[in-house]
């Protein structure tokens, strides 16, 4: 039930709908959709809509648009691209939500068709889902309104696609596989309704439990993480974002013209919303299945109970890869499985019951398990021995796992045929059957990881001198520059309340000696110049100035060999800097993703950064807790926590950096691309050492 | 056809066979095997032996061992382990193989009667299998004795496994996937025959293309790589090795017995021989079933045809993860499929004929495919749109890829119940296809994978001061001693002809002061003692020695400081050695592990070893060649090789160092453990700045 009504409940909950474009002629579109409305149990009014008129279904068709006589709640598109541009108008006015199935939209270039028909609803405030999809299917209605398989069987798993012929496939596996759906959304084009609404909706109906939702790009990945957020506790969704690799991408591309943000920034922005990411279609579909199906654990102790040893080492180090827990208490596992172990068992998890265990001592072993309370989760494997056996297994299975639901239990049948369709049997009664005993384990680990719902943590108020900042951002626009100048950087660095140490840039020898005083020795001396990037390489840099008379040499020396090198480039002067001491050189970053907006990046500067790739990203801003988290996310965070002896560095102050600058960048939306590179970690404080930055330029 | 007649002949292709133990009663052991041995068609004589005579399947029962009319081949042994050792004699002196189903020996303790039967198989030069196994089934016989499945079906793949129950629920799992299998043996115990043997008969196979196997524990290590090195080009092999995980591991202690080495050391071993090891059951068997069924990929390109652009993009993605080579050349692609690409098809690879495609565009399609020579391997996807189109798409794969068998080709086919009985039918006409796309290309990199068969490069000849390293070895052992002082680990390195700076063990002042003129300053002056570990600790080092004067205040500062903090330490005196300049610190080390012996290690320094375990192992000694891939597989080899405009350093150095422990741990393999930590590697030349040796001493 769904308590305050919302606006989607039209679009899954349909009091009527049109089919403009149905067809009497067997294995079209249009008939194949009439054929799955009638077949689905569907109650509601159903106005098929064709110039011939007649039946179809033996439901009068209407011959012309005009002549439903009622605004719909739903109507689906079904006739060719040309045909639904020139009637789209005409269906907005009388549908409330149009599914248009038709393809040839912006998926192969036709823009303007599809611009069409986002007008027409607009003018009628109707909403579009598609162009180019395979319709919907909503188990509160019922209605099937697509043209896939029919026969879906009622659950609580929504499914939306961005692949159409992948969601019908979908639909097809679903049935194999016994589950249950409560809707399948397939969005296509996303003209208009895309995924973030449909969420909106499936986390409060009350028959969704999970939702799979794969996607291939998204353009709206902030108001993606708004809905995430805003998700119950109860409500859980299985990310697939295919085209996370470079072949993938090019292929999402080329595949629906969608543009695909950075994958590892959506995989930040997945970590830090606490959502689950398949890596691929299988886990994906297998962790569905098994969260829709399984309560979720209590607690990390996992026993594994096996009549192979092999198998069981196999579950085991599976368990050790997605770093499950196994319960490794023996008094605990003794004292639960003593007197219903046979001769020869092992205690040990997995808990061996030996290649003789039959139905009765799976029952007993299982019964155990559910009811041992420090046991949290149960993997129950079955080496096959041949079919005499496995009718007695599955009984037991069956009984006992029915009997006690209070924890997640999952099973593995590894052996012939006869495993096979017992293990079709098992799901049949929603019971989460495998026949690899990786998937088991891989759907354990999703329900261990779904219930992570994140803890976000509080955004603090801090000072920030935000008309200083505006106005050296609204200098540098006035003056068309993208690149802001190293002593600009700094400065606004400094106004959003960064350390950085001091600098001054000096335009005369004369302002340079007294900067160089007023600093302190030692300085060091760069040369300033919206020309010049690389400043090393045209003897822009003195480092470790040292007296007033090296300031001099130093003055001269960098204005000759700049002059020199780059005889065309505008000199804005030289900045003299304090000369920091080493530290640890770390990087904070912050780019704008197409998708997501404002990121932050962290990671340990130099090779690390540059041979390992060791960097984590975040949507910015974002909470001190969640920065923590980001920091220790890299893998050579043990050198800020303190490594062979030495002092663990200021880890609050790189947090306070990057916190920060998160806000910097989502209060000035300007700054495009900012780089403290190295920001200096000390065992006090960090400084900024060099910092870069650039803004988008309006025209 | 076996050319050299194989001492395993009698074992694979026995010309008799007897059953000690058959029994009448269905349901039991003996009475399984015998059916088994009969339904397998085995047409040579079978011998049963049950004191109560009579009749089993037909074949009379010989009431006693000793009425066996002579000495077979091969004998089953199924009574119990009290009765099993009371007659393994008179077995031993009636059969030349003994294949021990029997369990209860020394995987429960009973390592005693173990031993029995070891001790009368070697009194008649008979040989044993198991004890703890499930039997073994020949194609070649072709017999199935064992008490599993029957209606095995024939083939090439040979299955090993060391865990019973899932060797038998194996054999189930190929009849369900219609895997031919060539022979399957259960080694158990290992009390006898071991893998390896087992390898160097199956690799000499006719009828054996790849060998599957399964192990928990290996202990001859050297052996398994010789008998891997020396397989022919045209056998393959998969290995499992369960127990990666520590939890594994002890499960895997608990289940046999068997010492596991580490599995670090196993997975270097795999990779120095070329073999390929699976992670998990799922991929492992996926991989030896298309192994079997597929030629061998000619080159790099792969090709994705699919008619849903979603699972292509899936299928990219995982292409990428394993390192799979999409073929990105736009004029082939347009040349190859041009005329028969549907309208909005795609010609960018993953090649997406369209949702409307049916079987005549596949068939078109990879027909291309397969005859364009610069497609090396094929991955058809297709996603179920309902059964209708599923039997065109099925004739149309089964009739292009007979017709084609030149390159490999994978099929997925994903979505419902009748796109399950089309993987089915295509399995079971000998063409691999799955219901999930990632096993598919898993699978294709497995083909990959398996063609890469090693060239080893040849050892060549260095000059060794061997007898000089025997001295130091032998003075150290008569001392009793385990730990050699720094500067006789120094002395053998140098000896091994390691580049080790000029050092001397200065026993008082003046030698001191005179050493630090020899060898020039500045120098380094540490203590030595066996009782002292860490030197620094106790004040032990001093840097940076320049002068006479200083060595004098050195020596009586490290002295003074020693017998202060380490009254009781026997001082042998101070070492004066040279002050090398800083370099990039590498660790090379050599260990001994239990299965595989003698084994090297490679990895920079300080925090990339200790925090980022970033290292490489080798079985010990190894050419210059497999050095050189072994350096490269650190992920800080960029900062050897040159990055950040720093120089490249002296690999060539380092490969000469790790070339020369490896010849000195292997000629002395005394040395059980060996660490130059640091190694400076320079831009040329790489020194032992400190070394640490230690030696097995014979009790």
């Amino acid at each position: 039930m769904i308590l305050n009504v919302h606006p989607f409940e039209p679009f899954f909950n349909p009091e009527s709908v049109a089919v403009i474009g149905a067809s009497h002629t067997e294995g079209k579109i249009g008939n194949m959709v009439m054929k799955n409305i009638v077949e689905s149990g569907y109650r509601g009014r159903i106005y098929p809509v064709n110039p011939k008129g007649g039946k179809i279904f033996g439901i009068p068709v209407l011959d012309d648009i005009s002549k439903i006589p009622e605004r719909v709640d739903l109507a689906i598109v079904v006739v060719p691209a040309k045909v639904a541009e020139s009637i789209v108008d005409d269906v907005a006015a009388k549908a409330k939500y149009i599914v248009v199935i038709t393809s040839g939209f912006s998926e192969v270039g036709n823009v303007e068709g599809e611009k069409k028909l986002l007008e027409a609803a607009k003018k009628h405030a109707a909403r579009i889902l598609g162009p180019n999809v395979f319709g919907i299917y909503s188990a509160r209605a019922p209605i099937n309104a697509t043209f896939g398989p029919g026969g879906i069987r009622k659950g609580n798993i929504a499914v939306i696609s961005q692949s159409g012929a992948l969601g019908i496939a979908m639909i097809g596996r679903a049935a194999e596989e016994n589950m249950g759906l409560s809707a399948v959304v397939s969005i296509g084009n996303k003209a208009d309704i895309n995924e973030v609404e449909l969420l909106s909706y499936l986390f409060k109906d009350t028959m969704t439990k999970v939702v799979f939702l794969y996607i291939e790009g998204m353009e709206n990945g902030r108001e993606f993480l708004e809905v995430l957020k805003r998700r119950p506790k109860e409500k859980h969704i299985i990310v697939l974002k295919a085209g996370r690799s470079k072949a993938g991408a090019r292929a999402v591309a080329s595949h629906t013209g969608s543009l695909a943000g950075s994958d590892a920034i959506f995989d930040a922005a997945m970590r830090q919303a606490g959502v689950l990411r398949a890596e691929g279609l299988e886990d994906g579909l297998n962790w569905v299945t098994t969260v829709a199906l399984s309560p979720l654990p209590k607690g990390r102790n996992v026993v594994i109970v096996t009549n192979g040893g092999g198998l069981g080492v196999v579950a085991a180090d599976a368990c050790e890869k997605y770093g499950l827990h196994l319960m490794d208490d023996m008094e605990v596992l003794k004292k639960t499985f003593r007197d219903v172990m046979p001769e020869f068992g092992s205690y040990k998890n997995p808990v061996d019951i030996t290649g003789q265990a039959g139905g009765e001592e799976y029952r007993k072993a299982l019964e155990r398990a559910f009811k041992e309370p420090s046991i949290h989760a149960v993997l129950a494997l079955y080496c096959d021995r041949g079919d005499k056996e496995l009718n007695d297994i599955k009984d037991a299975l069956m009984e006992v796992h029915k009997k006690y639901g209070n924890k997640p239990a999952l099973y593995t049948l590894f052996g012939g045929e006869g495993a096979s369709s017992i293990i079709k049997e098992l799901r049949r009664e929603g019971i989460p059957a495998f026949s690899e005993v990786e998937d088991a384990v891989s759907s354990l680990y999703a329900l261990y990881k779904v219930r992570e719902k994140k803890e976000e943590g509080e955004m603090d108020e801090v000072e920030m001198d935000e008309e200083r900042i505006g106005k050296i951002i609204g200098e540098v626009a006035e003056e068309g520059r993208k690149k802001l100048l190293s002593h600009e950087a700094k400065e606004i660095l400094l106004a959003a309340g960064v350390d950085v140490p001091k600098f001054h840039l000096a335009k005369t020898l004369e302002e340079a000696i007294k900067a160089a005083s007023d600093i302190g020795y030692p300085v060091a001396m760069k040369i300033v110049s919206e020309d010049i990037v690389h400043k090393t390489d045209v003897g822009g840099v003195v480092l470790n100035v040292g007296s007033e008379e090296e300031v001099a040499e130093a003055y001269e020396a960098i204005m000759e060999s700049c002059r020199r090198n780059a005889p065309k480039a505008r000199i804005r002067g030289i900045e003299v800097m304090e000369m920091l001491p080493q530290g640890v050189e770390t990087i904070v970053g912050s780019t704008t993703d197409a998708s997501f907006g404002k990121v932050v990046m962290f990671g340990l500067g130099g090779i690390y950064v540059e041979v390992m790739k060791d960097v984590a990203f975040r949507i910015a801003p974002l909470p001190r807790k969640e920065i923590k988290r980001m920091i220790r996310e890299i893998e050579s965070y043990p050198l800020l926590a303190g490594v062979r002896g030495e002092r663990r560095k200021d880890i609050d102050a790189i947090v306070d950096v990057i916190y920060r600058v998160g806000l910097l960048v989502d209060k000035f939306k300007e700054i495009e691309e900012l780089d403290i590179n190295p920001l200096m970690v000390y065992e006090r404080g960090a400084k900024v050492a060099d910092a870069r930055m650039s803004i988008g330029v309006k025209k």
